[in-house]
């Protein structure tokens, strides 16, 4: 399989597309350095929010900088954690003296890089709190959670901790907020395709032309289960049903995002969307906020992922506050 | 070539997507019709704007109707016109008393049936014009102008006229915008990979695993060079110089849009900005506003077109007027 692509330099991908990214939304964004991305216009006096991790993610994750939402993204290359000192960097940024929190996706590089970047903060006299977004139910079992790995929940989890700092709470308000957000927040995928890192001359796994992989992570970590491909409506009760198994008793209303990989077209987006809030509704939730789109991709990977948010009053009011980011606006 | 889709029965494919799309931004957007989709708030008394095409081009049309821009959008089945009955109702939805105009993309079927429900519109006291969007400068030779396809100069037009419609213009002078948009925009794409429409069960070409066609239509029409991929930077230059050879002298500010056509990554979108806003501030043109992300898809092609409108003061002034639709916000 060969994956042909409008790149120059592999090595050159981040930072040019950076460059065209930064520029195209150039009345919300700047480039604070090489790969650190913050808003065009910094935020008062609040807590300030991080968010990053690899690239290859686009719009994640400098297209959640923006008001409402983070103060500042730090990326590091194709599908690799940012280093220590683009974290750091991204942290000063974004501290306005009310402390900050880092939310980012539970991958081991990203915990070591971001844990690091935060001790070195701390020595400067930041305040820094971090949540790490578990949502990928398939990624290890229940009652393992912090083993999880962050997928697009990590949207759901940036835009609840964004407004909570842009509301003004303080930082252990922002933090308490982002971690429930993390814990009422379930996702799954599946994969049609692979992608390929730029240079990389082979594809990130080999899945035959009739088959899917449910669960397979979005840098192509083995999933839960490989077969035949099958229709929208029952691959989306699959991953609704997996995750409210994962749930227990748990119902009432709910967000529900669904996110393409990068490949896949937009009329599948909204059919898995509709497949998926009518296997919600049968199942006796309520569908009250719906996303669908590219938020989270992985190149072109084809597939999409289902995230379900079990709301309170609160977490609805947190999702509902404005926001204007490059890849979200309310 | 296999195409791996997340869908059910491929004759629902239009229906379901466009239900899913409509709950989705619901806060926006309402069904009128069964592929009619309307402002969830219908405007007061302005000029309605319809726009409208095949479907497999998501988020055209749909995603163009809300303040600032479109009144209504008929959707076609896959890549092919609506039936005028449906863009009929699309005409009475959007009508306010002020008059109707229509845009849409110069392909003879649309060219046929849009004229046809205008005319049906007339016989009921409505007073309808129209705009075709020809920007695709590969499809037709300088001089027949008025045989060239719309490709992503869509989203130009849609927007100019959208933004002097809820100005309060009178229908003349949207005409008219409409028009000078058109005329002072410029589009050409190239093609990496074909799409399939849903229960075909082949691609809508073939294209060796190698090779680019420089000018191919978003249905696959044939483009006007095909060959070896060639880097970003080499292609966007192909890509403008070939739109400014068009246009003769002209020069001065512009806007570039660019378009990914369905499986192109995010980061390629961004390095072919680049690489073409590159290429023409290189050529003494200035880049005053950008814009990337799939506006107008072909299912899952993989590709960009370039689109560049010569701005003056008054279609600049289009561009950033308000508007709030589900994919197109300022």
């Amino acid at each position: 399989m060969t994956f042909k692509k409008l790149i120059n330099d592999p090595f050159d991908v981040v930072d040019e597309a950076l460059d065209g990214f930064v520029y195209a939304h150039s009345s919300l964004i700047a480039l604070h350095e090489p790969r650190v991305v913050v808003r065009r216009s910094p935020a008062g006096s609040k807590v300030g929010i991080v968010v990053g991790g690899g690239s290859g993610h686009e719009p994640a994750f400098s297209g959640y900088v923006g008001l409402g939402m983070a103060d500042a993204a730090a990326c590091g290359n194709i599908f690799a954690s940012p280093p220590p000192d683009v974290i750091l960097s991204a942290i000063r940024a974004a501290n306005h003296g009310e402390g900050v929190l880092m939310a980012y996706g539970n991958y081991a590089g990203d915990v070591m890089n971001f844990g690091l970047a935060a001790q070195l903060a701390a020595a400067e006299g930041i305040e820094v709190r971090e949540v790490r977004v578990s949502d990928d139910v398939a990624s290890a079992p229940k009652g393992e959670e912090s083993k999880r790995r962050g997928i697009a929940g990590d949207i759901i989890v940036f835009k609840c901790a964004g407004a909570a700092a842009e509301g003004g709470r303080p930082l252990a308000e922002v933090e308490r907020i982002a971690r429930e957000a993390n814990e009422a927040t379930r996702s799954m995928g599946v994969a049609l395709s692979a992608c390929e890192v730029p240079g990389a001359g082979r594809p990130t796994f080999e899945l035959p032309d009739d088959q899917m992989e449910i669960g397979m992570g979005v840098h192509g970590e083995p999933g839960i289960r490989r077969g035949p491909l099958r229709p929208a409506d029952e691959v989306a009760g699959v991953l609704v049903d997996t995750i409210l198994a994962d749930v227990g008793s748990r119902r009432g209303d709910v967000a529900l995002l669904v996110n393409g990989l990068g490949a896949t077209a937009y009329v599948d987006q909204h059919i898995m969307f509709r497949a998926a809030r009518r296997a919600l509704e049968s199942r006796g939730l309520k569908v009250v906020r719906g996303y669908v789109g590219e938020f989270i991709t992985s190149l072109e990977m084809a597939g999409a992922s289902v995230t379900v948010t079990f709301l309170h009053d609160e977490l609805l009011a947190m999702l509902d506050a404005p926001a204007s980011a490059p890849a979200f606006r309310n």
